[in-house]
């Protein structure tokens, strides 16, 4: 586990953006006259949804993969994930041409698992237990002599995730308020520090599900309180802060917002209609806490990551009979 | 009604391209792994689902509207449509600050008429019969003095549609095969032109419905055959080819193709899948192709007009219980 007292930099975002640029997907900032008069503010989406593999998690793992030495890499690299960051070292290994091993629950969806099977890892299924997934790769480390990429506990990983920050910034220009969903907290580890270089007035928010409300706890209470029982549609931000994470929130992060159930599935389904896009739950937990007025944007020009979009078309929330 | 013996040039479509520049939007092309490696060829897909009120018809209507005199606009525009170039004509107006006048079909989708009045246009409804749309719309033009602007058989409309063209041709370079769906005809006269002009050699491809196969049995029949009675979920492919569109996809366009039904369904859905987007049935007809096998792509840069985005989320086609 990383210490955390060492800090991300923009040159360290700056250069995961060299880095990473053959790799990842430029991907657009939309916005809408819809969802612009709906919240009184004007709001840029900045799509990662439409990035490599459907999810932000292709710029972290891209840059902690392509950051090793040859010596390092050589032996491949490993890690534990249910979801979009074990597609991510897949797709990154694989652009490196070394060997990916992915430790996923047995249980986890098929599409999941098949897509990081199309990029070519390895995958080793273990029970669905935190503790369960950390044996599983450890023992997949000690037999193979790969590399971890940890999810989010990892500066180079948190610096990677930061250059969807610095597109957004290009193309939308000035910048009052970011927003992001927090998981583990990788992202808006990047992000904070990005926007707080580039943007000093502007302000940075996390959003979080009601459910999984580790980082709005720890971030109140100025000590890290580690996450229970995850309980939310949002099946990215089951993660819970690492000390490193938390230290780049309490330096970068302005405030953290919680939001329900009910409002992931209205911000997401406005967000398929009004921006055309199929976007996860968890990407939708930020505009939900602008819907459910956890936060005023009247009159101010917003950014918001679209974290991802990898959901079960079989299983939309606003179906009857879907949970 | 046009003659069958003017026709659009490259200079139309790219002074259509500056006129309409402020008022439209850039959209993406997106690749796909995994749609390239289910087709063989490599694909490029032009977002016009992600433009302005969600369709190409922003397009089209943005140039009819634009390039009016004043004295001619002064009096507004009219159109008559259930679909997307009633919403396309009612943003082109409030852009130029002229009413706008759409008639549409009782029983209209609730969603299509909201987005028409949000726009400022003032609707009138009438019998869901061509006939009664047409008379409602003489009517609304007697009353008004207002201009019409018809979906597909006016010259200004065509050439606003073959704008995609041009950027899909400026961001994805040469091309071997274009492909758009088929419904009036306008989209595929201002494509073709666009790209026989820039591309000669390249090939373009109508895909229509076999529910709505006046394109097809026309093309084949080298003759106008209009189209008797719809039955396609692509709602915005119900139109019949004017003589000027039949005659400007003689001119332009390499052959026409069918799908099934099941194709389409199964081609939105792959394209949700992989692409993260909201497209509607339509925009899925040309890909319904590829997947159908009507013709061979392999090996081939193609590109795909994604013509729009409007779908009803209550009622998607894969859902159980919808039709």
């Amino acid at each position: 586990m990383l210490p955390d007292d060492v800090f991300i930099t923009l040159a360290d975002i700056e250069a995961a953006q060299v880095r990473i640029a053959p790799l990842v997907r430029r991907t657009p900032v939309l916005t809408s006259e819809v969802l612009d008069q709906a919240s009184g503010g004007r709001l840029y989406f900045k799509c990662e949804n439409l990035q490599a593999i459907g999810a932000f998690k292709a710029r972290g793992a891209s840059n902690a993969v392509f950051q090793l030495s040859d010596a390092e890499a050589a032996r491949g690299v490993a890690t534990h994930s249910s979801g979009n960051h074990g597609s991510a070292v897949a797709y990154a290994a694989r652009a490196r041409g070394i060997p990916a091993y992915v430790v996923m629950p047995e249980g986890v969806a098929r599409p999941k698992a098949a897509q990081v099977e199309r990029l070519g890892a390895r995958i080793t299924y273990c029970a669905p237990t935190i503790a369960a997934r950390e044996a599983a790769a450890a023992a997949v480390i000690a037999e193979t002599g790969a590399r971890l990429v940890h999810p989010y506990d990892d500066l180079a990983v948190m610096a990677g995730q930061g250059t969807a920050a610095l597109e957004l910034i290009e193309d939308a220009g000035a910048l009052d308020l970011v927003m992001t969903p927090v998981g583990g907290g990788g992202l808006i580890s990047g992000v904070s520090t990005a926007v707080k270089a580039k943007l000093p007035a502007a302000r940075v928010i996390g959003a979080e599900p009601a459910g999984a409300d580790d980082a709005a706890r720890s971030f109140a209470a100025g000590r890290l309180i580690p996450l229970q029982n995850a309980a939310t549609i949002a099946d990215g931000l089951r993660g819970s802060l690492s000390p490193a994470t938390f230290a780049h929130i309490r330096r970068g992060v302005d405030d953290i917002v919680t939001v329900s159930e009910p409002a992931i599935v209205e911000a997401m389904r406005a967000l398929w209609d009004a921006l055309k896009l199929v976007i996860e739950p968890s990407a939708a937990v930020p505009y939900a806490a602008i819907l459910e007025g956890k936060l005023n944007v009247r009159g101010q020009r917003v950014g918001i990551i679209l974290s991802g979009g990898n959901v079960d078309l079989d299983k939309l929330p606003w179906v009857a009979g879907n949970p």
